[in-house]
């Protein structure tokens, strides 16, 4: 196996650089895991003996990133197994899913998502050989065993991880019936909720409307006003704080925040009671409840969350046929200056508010958003989000962002992910390519030995701790 | 020589990379070169007696590269011998032309053009020191003795340069006169044209009416409107399937492809015709036509090719003394997400449909093109175009695209010169920097040798063979 | 002290790069340093007995640099000493700030300032170990004691420096009493002045017209109207370049030139005198002013600069009690393609123009700016600007850059600074980076040592000085 996940793997090839990053690598690799954001069902946790399915429900069908992938190559979504929304044919077999996906696995050579499946596969359940179309049966049954012991059940696998706290990522809808359950069930790992109100702020998403309805249930509010939905959500936060959660999250395809009046915003969501919102109401929309969110955090104290610029459902067809999140999901450019200066000017001074920024259009990286780390108080950046949580995509933001912001301006490492067996992967991503990136400033004489090793410890696991109020 | 061209040249200086990139290369170094996007003359094919002009002719008036370069330092054309369009006076002595190249050959320091000049000039003309002021004369005579030799007509460089095939880029026009020769010849080299009809569909281009004309002439259909034009422009792409093409091509600023209605596109294509068109229709115009293209692609098979974001001739003066590809297109940011929805949601998951992507915005490349390419089963990206076509801008296409959408979603490589002479090392310059890229994935323990191996065979080789149905 | 600076920082740790970077670096380490743009204040050489104030005086609060980051980690800028527009109260004991500082300085690993402080403190005041909150009153003591030295005089510096000429940045209204005395106190340091007539060229900025007064004052032409206003500018630029100034400077949010008539001209700037003018005024006024400057250029030989896309004063409450220049200007994404079009074709291939362009927007270095500046005869590129004046910067700049435009169509490096005692640093990084860059082509053996050599000479030293016709 040492050939196979080699100790040294991400780090440079100069030995000298090697040999420090292989250091300051060592302090942290052990260091608990800090995970502040991502997208784990809660339900793994609340039923103590949850148990995952077969190889392909665990691994292939839910990782959007292996499923755009294969299709890309003319692999049909159906052949994966992939349920369609209209209940039509798919594999049902899904030991010939898996067969395929191993066909096609030398697809991913370079990727991330081949790296984290290696080092999964290897830690998880002894695969030490890269997965092909002649290995696939062998690899299923391998996987199959484990999966049925107690060992994988995922209260185990956390305390296995060394996971100090997760926080899960839920509607502002959600009862956290879920949440409730792991709390009353005595066991001490640290699940949190992160409220993310999408579905009740965006006019223009399909089922706005049953939405609100909902959340007015939930909350115990008759949301009918402008009133009585800010109302309504600001109880939902409440509820979610008492939860544990220390933070909320937005996805917006823009981070305009130019506010609305409270009788324009009240008109605006009449319109959208009434099925009369245009496009330019949801986007104006969109923009203001990001700014009065950002109030909120101002006064309850929930740190707040902004990924920007994911234009999703990009392929009608496959969003028809399959639904969201099938890898169909496209960046767009993006711009922060001129988009987040109302909301900064308003709360960007203020010592109560921490923003925490991500995006997918690396460019704003050293133009805009380490610019605006390195100068207001409350904005930290996140780190590389989605196609950009990769050893290139790291050393690029490190490479982009730091000079200006420095680390302290950012929130350190989170693994984003739905597929909770790849976290540990993730994170040592993560802590390798840091500690390289930190061996190369000492190798250049930036930083000394001792600085680097504290910087080291920071980006593994201070930064997103404190940047999270963990 | 060997310090002149050394044999480890452009691969990284660490030795344990460059030990594995240089394993890589030699396998792959000596792999026939295909070459499926370039504008090489067919008639070089066409005489079997074709000889090359003067050095002067052969290596700098037709090298845009070369005259921007010069004529940045305050060279004037006409003192590189090039041709006015009035006729005026321009250089006639070849030699004091390129006297005066070689007094500023050092401006090329480190620049692609600098590389391949001095590799062309080793390996066709045994010249094995740089260019100077002091040896210009010397060098002028060394070239033009070989260029007279019958070891320089194009079909010998053709067997010489190891060509499996090549295709050259023709108007919807052109009767294919050249290919026509070529086959009749019995020469067993594969020049193919490819269909590029930028000359008909961009209603604001020079002479877009007399274009229309002689497109009804040369399909032998009246094209009177916008349905005889659409039935012209089969017409013509039948004639070039005939001929060997498998792809089109098509230039465009932008890459938008809003469709029009029939009637629209009719109204539009009868404003150019009377010459009322205006620039909005013209913008619209060829969108609808990158739509219309596609959908002819859908149906006969013809791999379509879209360059995106050049700027042409944006310096009047230059282009009014001497007309295009002058050295002055400069290139212009770029958009796809929104941009080629319409065209994606229509074909992007149609099977018999490929599109290859280029384009001179180096930040859509991670953040547009490699989330497009590793989700549409019909896109593919390909490589680094024009001013990117280099060392570094290889090492960024590397880096920007491959962890998102893998090397198999690309199109491996294209020379897409003018400068025939100039085809091995250009290819050779993809070669060892794909070697290195490769070798850097190897000394950091991402990929094992044998699937670098293969992977670097399918980049210098394979994949664009694949890409272009050849 | 040896372990503090190394002799090899900033270097490549590849050893075979790094030993030729060492040789090419100790061939420029020396040369005299030619700083042809920034923003210290002439007042330092009018005056032989000039004294910088305190260390926080000299050090801390003009440098908004270490002002913003210490903003952005919570430190409130009154606790800095930095005084308030209003007067209102700020910390007056300079040790107490000094503490702060030295406090937060490990905010500051891996930066530009970092590395800047480190080797200003140690090469002036003989500072060789990192400074923290223990040492931080030591070290006060230490620098305090030798800034009361006469070694400390501006002039000195200026001699220890080894300067070889200085340009000062100032406004189109200063008298250049400070320069004059310069001169007339028979000091041979050469130090220029630069024409920067933003703040009566840009009708938006606070106290335009009362700038507009003053001009006419100080040019003795009463400015009534458009033509006097050229007129007073015109004379203005002839005082400028009769103290010796060569160069002209100009900051614009973006880069457009599109041109006014005469009778446009006028009527905005009517509209500004009367205080009508409109925001869309503004605008159209600076593009134009900025092809009106570019005329005035061809006609005197100035140099123009424009540095574009700077949203100055983003963060109101920060202006509005602290004033401009407290490290909350923020870039904006820049185009120059079509913007810089028309300024280009009117004077772009004119012998007698040239044009140096700065930016804050990295993505336009390789689609915009060296594609310009590899084409048009008057333009060069400056160096990394601002945010991108750091290691990191230099190495994507020169990527990004010279392999299209060459060295030779860039204008070297310039400091930038306001920070006098921080300029040898500044040169010291510049080429360091640029040795270690070289040194990289040539171990790839794309350029051999003697070019490498010429080349190193050229960025360090020859093409600042030609640039600026110095």
């Amino acid at each position: 196996m040492a050939d196979y996940l080699h100790p040294d793997r991400y780090f440079d090839p100069d030995p000298a650089q090697r040999h420090i990053a292989r250091a300051l690598y060592g302090q942290v690799a052990h260091l608990p895991l800090v995970c502040p954001h991502g997208h784990v069902d809660p339900r793994l946790f609340a039923d103590p003996d949850y148990r995952f399915g077969s190889p392909t429900e665990m691994l292939l069908i839910p990782d959007h990133y292996i499923v755009r992938m294969l299709y890309s190559q003319g692999v049909a979504m159906e052949d994966m197994a992939i349920p369609r929304r209209d209940g039509g044919e798919t594999e049902r077999d899904h030991r010939r899913a898996w067969q395929r996906f191993a066909d096609h696995f030398y697809l991913f050579r370079g990727t991330p998502t081949g790296l984290w499946l290696r080092e999964e596969l290897a830690d998880l359940f002894d695969v030490t050989e890269l997965l092909t179309g002649a290995n696939a049966q062998a690899v299923y049954d391998q996987i199959d065993a484990r999966l049925r012991s107690p060992d994988f059940a995922p209260r185990r696998l956390y305390e296995r991880f060394n996971i100090e706290v997760l926080a899960t990522t839920d509607a502002a809808t959600d009862t956290l019936a879920h949440h409730q359950a792991i709390r009353d069930s005595g066991w001490p790992g640290r699940i949190v909720p992160t409220f993310r109100p999408d579905a009740v702020v965006n006019l223009d998403m399909d089922g706005w409307r049953a939405q609100i309805e909902l959340l007015g249930q939930v909350s115990g509010i008759d949301v009918v006003d402008y009133a009585s939905y800010i109302r309504a959500l600001e109880q939902r936060r409440t509820v979610f704080k008492a939860m544990g959660a220390t933070a909320t999250d937005h996805a917006a395809l823009s981070a305009h925040t130019d506010p609305l009046s409270a009788v324009e915003a009240d008109a605006i969501f009449q319109r959208g009671l009434n099925g009369t919102a245009t496009a330019a109401d949801a986007w104006r929309f969109t923009g203001h409840m990001l700014l009065e969110m950002a109030r909120m955090s101002v006064e309850d104290g929930l740190v707040m969350q902004v990924h920007v610029g994911s234009f999703r459902n990009h392929n009608e067809q496959v969003y028809e046929r399959f639904g969201r999140d099938m890898g169909a999901d496209i960046p767009v450019a993006s711009e922060f200056t001129r988009n987040l200066r109302p909301l900064l000017n308003r709360f960007g001074n203020d010592p109560r508010f921490r923003l925490i920024l991500f995006n997918l259009d690396e460019t704003t990286y050293g133009r805009e958003l380490a610019p605006l780390a390195g100068h207001y108080p409350a904005v930290k950046l996140g780190p590389p989000w989605w196609f950009f949580d990769s050893l290139g995509g790291m050393r690029r933001y490190f490479d982009l962002v730091l000079e200006t912001a420095g680390i302290y301006n950012t929130a350190g490492f989170n693994d984003d992910t739905r597929a909770y067996p790849s976290i540990p992967a993730r994170h040592d991503v993560w802590r390798r390519a840091a500690a390289d990136w930190l061996a190369g400033l000492v190798v250049r004489h930036m930083v000394d030995e001792a600085d680097a090793a504290d910087m080291a410890q920071e980006m593994a696991y201070g930064l997103a701790k404190r940047a999270y109020n963990l």
